[in-house]
């Protein structure tokens, strides 16, 4: 008989984008029932939210830590939390939920400092309860087989990977009641990384997950484009690779244009693969002496990794709530069956090696753009 | 607080393709909760079923029968129940649950004969319960700005409308275990029309959903491509609209390389409006002496009509299945408060006029392709 | 030694379009060179025009009669003329220049009457002198490319052609001073067709060119849209090959948003192609069950036919005048060598089958679309 | 009456790629006549390639050196000449026309080392006659209207420059007898630049050309990654502008599955434009907070810059060899009437820019990537 994982959420109350983002995608596969909520740090606005996900509200918190500790100890208690705050408050929710045996679902970026990050690995590290960070892209059919294909061999060596997340809602100065840029260009809420971290983090995560190459070392260069912002708006950066490939990435905010416009193009020394976000059903694979082909997800040349995160056939769309969907559906299998060799959610180790990509990158440019070390 | 609508599913057991997409498209808006199902005509696929879903035993029918006498019964008994049977069996079913007060949100095409589909007409209208019909295209966010422009008289006077939907997955005779294509080419299980039934009522609905003009007369060649084949694979034909516009409509599942193409071009006296499901969130805008440009769904220029069903920001794809789900968001406030104006779920009357639809093509088909009205 | 060939033309003086087109094909593969012309009706112009060309004052006509009769006493005299007037001149030009042992290399369509085309044909047939129909869209690499793959069999025997030619230039009523305009929708220049004349005709030819399957009969839908335009600015018509193929074309000046939208899509039992003019270096080619392929102009794929019209390398685009350079080039082949089996440049044959094509659908549209066969 | 410039040509004989564009170039606006060549450095070629193009006997010459001598004392000597010879021989050819008074119309990138291009500067700088360098890509329309765009101040002070230009025929190492391949790997003929080189200097040229924005300092890293060859194959950067403006540029002949991938981006405060040259006739604009929109060569929207260097319609695609044209259109102007301020062909000092950044390129990866200045 199919049960449901009880899970709750701090954060993503009214007027929160993400959180509901969240709430979607944990249903799509069926797999969460959401019982609980510390919703909003504002008690009022905790209680009405609440009501309106059809939360009881005895299981209605203002305060993360009481919800914490009281489902741990309710014998229905929630199995999960989905830890949907802006980014430094990660870090205290994550650590109450690990600490009372929860398994824990957070966005990305991993927290709002490196050093609560490291601090934040030895905690989930040393916990019973997993930790999956919700790198959603990774979670698109064309990407995992994009991944596939890299390790299969299918384009050779990897020589060269671009990626790029361009967005353009913040060429101009925000308006001051827009609460989705307010905390994201708040260094004290954010961190000290502006476009990269909120979305170069991504771009950073996804170019490792198909090219299975580690960054090696980076040498950034991070503008504040619009005048008093406090973070960078734009940022890009030249890669090298553990491998010896080299690669570039761009976040920007500042592109018109461009609403969220993550592209990927990885090329080896035997065949090419991009893919963009905008349109993410299709993967375009170019042979070097070859035609190009498109690969479709649900389609002709669809492989296994593809096919296990694929809802609808080929010409059905699948968009941003099912590749999200899937990291909850794999976020399932993990709370059901602990974290496997072979499960692809991002884990706490990755939100980790984000948080150094955004120490290294704000160093290196502070450093006139010199080669840095994701290592140290 | 939040109270899910308790609903019921006949058909959609274990192989089936579009209940799971029904079921996913009921979840992701979070206003229906599944509770009784007769999955299958099969009594252990049909419990099997049931428990894979969650559906307690003592709701796990075997009969449609039963289901909507049982149901109506009980206290906790369901509000509406999704029929996503083989063709044939909508009637029967929809009778059964429309004559037991319970709402009826039915796949397409509403039967599989002209004379069920005016038979249930009139036990829809006889019956306090409501009849939705999904037509789930014309959830689309960019296909409700397209109507919207076309309403407002952005693009003018109509003057042509071009609708193709074409396929490519019964190019070859089937294989006999597919279970897709076998009932869907077995005039006794889909009717009289193969890819006119199957696809063609899509296109036809979408037409007259974004252009407000009822088609008037249409001149219509049928064609079984493939040896053996009882119904149409490849199905075009000239459009008349009561409004004096010309038109074109093509229904094709045997034109290779293509998934689900369905795709819609409205050219009015001063602009032109091109839309293509597979790449659905933009809306390609021609005014005539301007450049052109394109309306992305959550983007600059999407109006009312595309907000009211949007759920993630541009550039944040939505796809087939959050367009299903808006037919079901819709069919939730329409069991909630009635049918209104302004609802835009497609109804039997619509069904009627695709079964009419599906009838005239036929007719004149046989007649050599003789103008046909729809009306009689 | 290369020598070129001397070349005259008739039409195409200041301010017209096609005139201009003509020269620049002619003079890309560096096959002609222009030394006479009656390029005006009015001597000033013609005069004027040629100078500006380079043609010398004794080689510049004012009247088409006088400069078939002094060529064709001239030892220097033109081996060829290309006529570019608007279309009811024609047939008195071409008769002039083939009736004189002049080559001739006229424009499409091939006369403004039925009966002027059947007398054209025996005209041309009883020359020595050759007659080449400037269908310049086969000229086009990956159009000989989609023939090829047609001919060899690769897609399997065909079952459905579309061809769609739309444009928006006649969607309001046009200026009085637009010269263009003008004459192609004043039937006693233009015919008894407008826009299945000027753009329906290409559309017909490459139909036939690229599936080698000539329509059989056809029922066609003819409007005016714009008050008191005395042609159609919007044609339609359901289609029937001689091989039992089912076909669509659509002619259209009244598309908002489109220049110069040609496109055709064949598909056969094995697969399926499609191409657009206006971006014409690719073919797309969908092999059922495989993944979908582009073929590029001088790029990987391309096979012998394309590549034998193929000026610059994969990815430095061709375009419409290399197209029309093409037909130029096959033209200076036939004039030198007499055309042969293997010539692909459009004859009066295919011009007669264009005229056969139009009036077809002028009777079809009158007698209410039904069909009617093009052999009559 | 119409005269054309009579034009001799250096390089170019049989098997030769650039030279045959050159000679299309220049016949498509008839502005040129060739009447005398140097094409190869094999005498034997050398006259086989002249009879083949009509050059008479008497100015085929075998050598460049000769041919400027002799043609410069001949009374229907040629006014210009058009350099097409590898890399290394670019210098010593222009000196000896530029000397003989004789025009010269060069390929890029302007010599093969920094010192040749620092004295062919002064030697251009003292001659009376004119140096056209063929950066082609700059003749395309749509990038004029992007240059007008950003001049008129429509896109607002510029940001960010993004600009790639990919190609994948070096992916592996060439044959031996690919004459294009050999040079071009040839540090000796090409010069220390291998991609930065050959397509790094159109990619720089497009980049100022369309932004009228210096670049400041580079930050490069060049890769040789085919085993064995001397030169770069892949050669990225980040670059800064002279007015603050930030940049990326990307040049691989190892990126599989791109045939000539120039594209080119360009992000203002207010506005963003992107091109790519394999699609050329469209110029896409996104104004923040506005619908994005499509520019059409020839179509709405176009403005004088773009239309003045326009010959088809909107629709009918013009090319990479029309492009290429209008670099010789201009080149006759300049030949006809000297170099006016507002010329738009490229100079010896565009020319000299190319040198200096594929230098500082150089310098800048063997110190590791360090920024270094294009000035010094």
């Amino acid at each position: 008989m199919h049960k449901r994982i009880k899970y709750g959420m701090v954060g993503g109350g009214q007027g929160a984008f993400i959180g509901a983002v969240h709430r979607i995608a944990a249903r799509i596969d069926d797999q969460f029932e959401l019982v609980a909520g510390a919703l909003s740090s504002n008690a009022e606005r905790a209680a009405t939210s609440a009501a309106e996900l059809g939360i009881l509200p005895e299981r209605a918190y203002s305060s993360f830590e009481d919800m914490a500790k009281m489902e741990a100890q309710r014998a229905d208690g929630i199995e999960a939390v989905s830890i949907v705050t802006p980014n430094h408050m990660h870090f205290p929710v994550a650590k109450a939920f690990l600490e009372a045996g929860i398994h824990v679902i957070c966005d990305k970026p991993l927290t709002s400092t490196l050093e609560d990050a490291i601090e934040l690995k030895k905690i989930a590290d040393a916990s019973d309860a997993e930790f999956i960070l919700t790198h959603n892209y990774s979670g698109y059919p064309m990407v995992r087989h994009a991944r596939e294909m890299v390790q299969s061999g299918s384009i050779g060596k990897i020589r060269k990977v671009h990626v790029e997340y361009i967005q353009d809602w913040l060429s101009n100065a925000a308006d001051d009641d827009n609460k989705q840029a307010a905390w994201r260009t708040d260094p004290a809420r954010s961190g000290i990384g502006g476009a990269i971290g909120d979305i170069g983090t991504h771009a950073f995560q996804l170019a490792h997950f198909i090219s299975g190459d580690p960054v090696k070392e980076l040498a950034a260069d991070l503008t504040s484009f619009v005048d008093g912002r406090k973070v960078d708006d734009d940022t890009h950066m030249l890669l090298r690779f553990e491998s010896g490939a080299k690669g570039y990435l761009w976040a920007s905010q500042v592109a018109p244009g461009n609403e969220n416009s993550l592209k990927i193009r990885v090329y080896g020394e035997k065949g090419g693969l991009e893919w963009e976000q905008e349109n993410p059903n299709i993967l375009t694979v170019g042979m070097f002496g070859e035609p190009k082909h498109t690969i479709t997800r649900g389609g002709n040349g669809a492989g296994d990794a593809a096919n296990a995160v694929t809802r609808t056939p080929g010409g059905h769309p699948e968009g941003y709530l099912e590749g999200f969907a899937t990291i909850y559906r794999e976020a399932a299998d993990i709370v059901r069956e602990g974290r496997k060799p072979e499960s692809l959610s991002p884990t706490v180790d990755e939100g980790l090696a984000g948080m150094r990509f955004i120490d290294a990158a704000v160093r290196s440019s502070k450093a006139n753009a010199q080669w840095v070390s994701l290592d140290n």
